[in-house]
């Protein structure tokens, strides 16, 4: 099978059936399935293969089944990038429209955040429910985000390891399958899917970004997923946080009704789409905001795990400003660079399992288009321990353009693919 | 760096250095390598990679020093192919031409047989040695054939294991450093490389062969061992014999004057290059043969490792003859076929460490270029167990044409290279 793939053939269906089952049981050897991935990477797979390769992924493990639920089921997930603290508002949202949200969600990892590292953030509220915990939310309240269970394709969590300390990551075909296999194990009745491009993405082309949608848009439908992706712009931060508390004051500011622009855009964006998906057209996520009816889910769901949704968050021991040197208009503000930010300040983690600090991050005061001063604050860098100021600022050295040549950007959302 | 590989670029010096020392050690881990393998496969290695590559296989491990013996030294290599027993006659004969012959052998795999294999056919004979053993060995004799140590360029043993079941082992670069980091290190002053082309070859395609052999004359060249390289025909099996007891009876026959002439063509022009490279051009290898010369070097050679030269080879409990089913000419006799009939037979193995029958395999009554006539014995299959004899007659249902429309072969040595 590593031949085939090597020297540029297809792989068969019994084939791929074949590697993923030995594989997951430990038949096939670590260095066959990186000299695999390695050749996959190098020689891609078609559609046919990816759709089985997914497939098998699902196999390895359990399904999940939300079909019990008096309501149907809408999920989301996101490529990943910097300020992304969408699920936070948009889970409420979706519910408070009548559709149930399961969002298995992860940890961060580098320069991006992780969902459950966020609502950590919270005191006392904890991202493992059994099953049945899960269920019992859904149906109660019609949200939840918790830590995906370790029964789901657990081919894909062997695999996702072996990738990381192989150089295979970024490899189209094994990116969409991993995604997919996880979400249709899920059970979701329908999918919305957030893929990112730019500085801040793992994909900073647009036109890998649309390839890898489309890709998943058609696994998800051809496993019966109504899926939906919207391609969305990483050039700049979602928001004006990144970190963990940082970022939940933020989604709660856009439960109240107020928030930055771009994140509330976009979370209404996608609400409309998982609305829809789930065949629920009709409803308004706009006047669900407005009138407080996320901000109750919100509430109601914090507090179903554990936490104190009325608890002040962590504050940062010590917090820096960096003012603007120039007079001008803020042109780019660079997604990456802050995400780079964030995670040196203590946000984010190098390894699975390192712990994140809470309270640190990078708070934004002005975003690209805006009008700035010369002395003015730019950024305020969050965190607990203050050695780390001198490599987060090296990180921003970049990271911003102010001049009078204007501002040409990119909407929020770029895209609507399926 | 599997990254570096992966994307087509150039490896830095201290790249290779660190990546071969560290997977030595442990350090990169086994799936580590199989991916930078498989990348190395897939993109290529320049001239420069390959010598770095295998000058750190080299520094691996312990290299052998010939120098404080009274005489040069040269050593010889080949690919594999069917049939192939010239070391057997070869070390001796060179032996007795005044020049030590270290030959360093390894064990047959597949359909391709192995010099060790080949002289343990011989009652008593013992392929390990001491290292003061091959050296009192070397100085007294002239010549030994033995077992390499673990102790010489011991990441190509580890690598060569991981590459035989990642799929990567028919990659020309890593080909060639593995042989070169083993020859190099067992401290031979010149090199006589057989790089075989055709059916029953590693590298099918001619191209491929002339390639791989001027990358090697580089690599010793680069590393001050005189290197030369012939590219000599295996689309036939060399001599009349395939299999281990046999092929040693048929070195004994060249020893004894007589004996196949491509066997005996091969034997002498690979000893006039041993020769030449150590600086014995005077001397005569052909009458070094027809004296009894070297004769008298293998009967010392096999005494001093434990064998009694005069001994009875083992004898096949059965055997069973194959006719030709028609007149003509032998126009083709297919070495991969015959390779594989052996090794189907008991003369090979399909796993490292698997026994090997000594007497079974191959004997040919005719080679291409031969007249036939219905009904006279082509082939003898060798075998202490008859039921394997259906398979092995499978193998070769498809060896041979006989025809009269003539017989267009190449020559045993197709060129000489370096």
């Amino acid at each position: 099978m590593i031949a085939v793939k090597r020297d540029g053939h297809v792989l068969g269906e019994h084939q791929i059936d074949w590697v993923i089952d030995a594989y997951t049981r430990g038949v096939v050897a670590e260095e066959q399935m990186a000299a695999l991935a390695m050749a996959i990477y190098l020689n891609g797979m078609d559609r046919g293969e990816i759709a089985r390769w997914t497939g098998a992924m699902i196999a390895s493990g359990e399904r999940m089944d939300f079909s019990g639920l008096s309501r149907p089921t809408a999920d989301k997930h996101s490529t990943g990038g910097v300020g992304d603290k969408i699920t936070l508002p948009l889970a409420p949202l979706v519910a408070a429209c009548g559709v149930a949200v399961p969002q298995l969600s992860g940890r961060g990892l580098g320069h991006t955040g992780g969902t459950l590292d966020k609502l950590e953030a919270i005191p006392g509220w904890r991202a493992h429910l059994t099953n049945e915990e899960m269920l019992a939310q859904l149906e109660g309240i019609g949200a939840v985000v918790c830590a995906a269970g370790s029964g789901l394709a657990p081919a894909d969590k062997k695999l996702y390891a072996l990738r990381d300390v192989t150089g295979t990551v970024e490899s189209l075909p094994l990116i969409a399958s991993s995604i997919m296999s996880k979400k249709i194990a899920e059970g979701t009745g329908s999918l919305v899917l957030d893929v990112k491009t730019g500085s801040g993405a793992f994909m900073k082309r647009e036109a890998d970004a649309r390839e890898l949608a489309a890709t998943m848009v058609a696994l998800g439908d051809d496993a019966g997923v109504r899926t939906v992706a919207l391609l969305t712009d990483m050039d700049t931060p979602l928001g004006l946080t990144a970190g963990n508390a940082l970022e939940v004051r933020e989604s709660v500011e856009v439960l109240a009704g107020g928030g930055p622009a771009d994140v509330v855009e976009l979370t209404l964006a996608l609400a409309r789409e998982m609305l829809a998906g789930a065949g629920r057209d009709d409803a308004d996520p706009a006047d669900a905001l407005a009138s407080g009816r996320a901000m109750d889910v919100w509430r109601r769901m914090i507090a179903a795990q554990g936490g104190d949704p009325d608890a002040a968050l962590p504050k940062a021991a010590e917090t820096q400003v960096i003012l603007a040197e120039t007079d001008g208009v803020l042109a780019r503000l660079d997604a990456m660079a802050v995400g780079v930010a964030a995670w040196r300040l203590g946000a984010g983690r190098s390894r699975p399992g390192e712990e994140v600090q809470a309270a640190a991050g990078v708070e934004l005061h002005a975003k690209p288009g805006d009008r700035i001063r010369l002395g003015q604050p730019l950024v305020t860098l969050h965190t607990d321990t203050p050695e780390r100021f001198e490599r987060a600022a090296a990180a921003l050295a970049d990271a911003w353009t102010i001049d009078d040549t204007g501002c040409d950007l990119r909407p929020v959302v770029i895209d609507r693919i399926g």
